[in-house]
């Protein structure tokens, strides 16, 4: 076990979307432009942004990730919950089986989904280097200390191990806030 | 030390006035009207609001708490001082030496502060007899395990103790979300 430090992404709210659903609110045949790489390798945000619309309330300009995938998953703070005014479920990336939807709108069109909100559940990305150094395995819970005048100890926190992974721990803006986080924080497992 | 729980009140963004301010937003001679009683005895939120606005944007809406104050002082999260576009400190509430100020506008006219926006650090009021059971003192400083799938451990968690003060913890919305807390969530000094 390391006592290697961790650096930490704070996510704002964001949509990945399938090809499918990028053509209708986009135009047929459209493409994603690259605005910023990601830490993660091959992922990056888009230059293009679309609005949430919810029972109560809108998120406009939500930033799209990229690349395109094969379900199209909104992620949204607790806060940005409220103000869609839909009950938003904590869950781990990809497992959208039984959330709300809502509505998607870009610059030429709009789709309703049926299910795809989430608020993502705080993470650590590792590459398979990382793993074997801290002694942990692809979806170990792990706690998480973070320092500071808002110092706290994250529970729960899932490990994602890959060998595209960077090492980097993710976590919302609610949490992000909480605890202080600025892009300079580095965290360590305890 | 007792292991008794402790309710959590989640505290939005909200205002406390002096009655020279309230006067000028609202009208001479004006006095706040109750809305709801808070936890902490004579403590109340008032039926009024007022908007604040900072160099970037405005917080439209935000609830007066009364009696009047002694100082004007302006709680925010982090989140909404990223909105206002201003850099608001973490403090205990009282505290506002060197704090960053803004304008606010009542109904009847506006007043501009120099000081006075505070991010409150979290903090739990009890009553004598509660510390005495829990074995802690004025200004202590304890940790705070929150359970739940966002279950997670505050450190940092100032105590005031006080006769006229009834025990819960107090956190912010940014705090609240990240920690998934509602209004039933009750918390433990570890």
């Amino acid at each position: 076990m390391t006592n290697k430090k961790i650096p930490v992404g704070v996510s704002n709210r964001h949509i990945h979307l399938t090809k499918e659903h990028l053509h209708i609110l986009f135009g047929e045949g459209y493409e994603l432009n690259v605005w910023k790489d990601l830490s993660q390798p091959g992922q990056y945000a888009a230059e293009e942004k679309v609005d949430v619309v919810g029972n109560k309330g809108t998120l406009s300009g939500v930033r799209v990730l990229g690349p395109v995938r094969n379900e199209t998953q909104i992620e949204v703070s607790i806060t940005d919950s409220f103000k869609l005014g839909v009950k938003v479920p904590l869950r781990n990336s990809g497992d959208i089986a039984n959330t709300a939807g809502c509505k998607i709108v870009g610059p030429k069109g709009e789709v309703t989904i049926e299910k795809g909100l989430i608020v993502a559940a705080r993470h650590i990305h590792m590459h398979t280097k990382d793993a074997a150094e801290f002694g942990v395995s692809d979806k170990d819970i792990v706690k998480v200390k973070v320092e500071g005048e808002r110092g706290l100890i994250f529970e729960n926190v899932l490990v994602r191990v890959n060998e595209q992974f960077a090492l980097e721990m993710h976590v919302d803006v609610d949490e992000g806030n909480a605890a202080g986080i600025t892009k300079d924080t580095k965290v360590e497992i305890i």
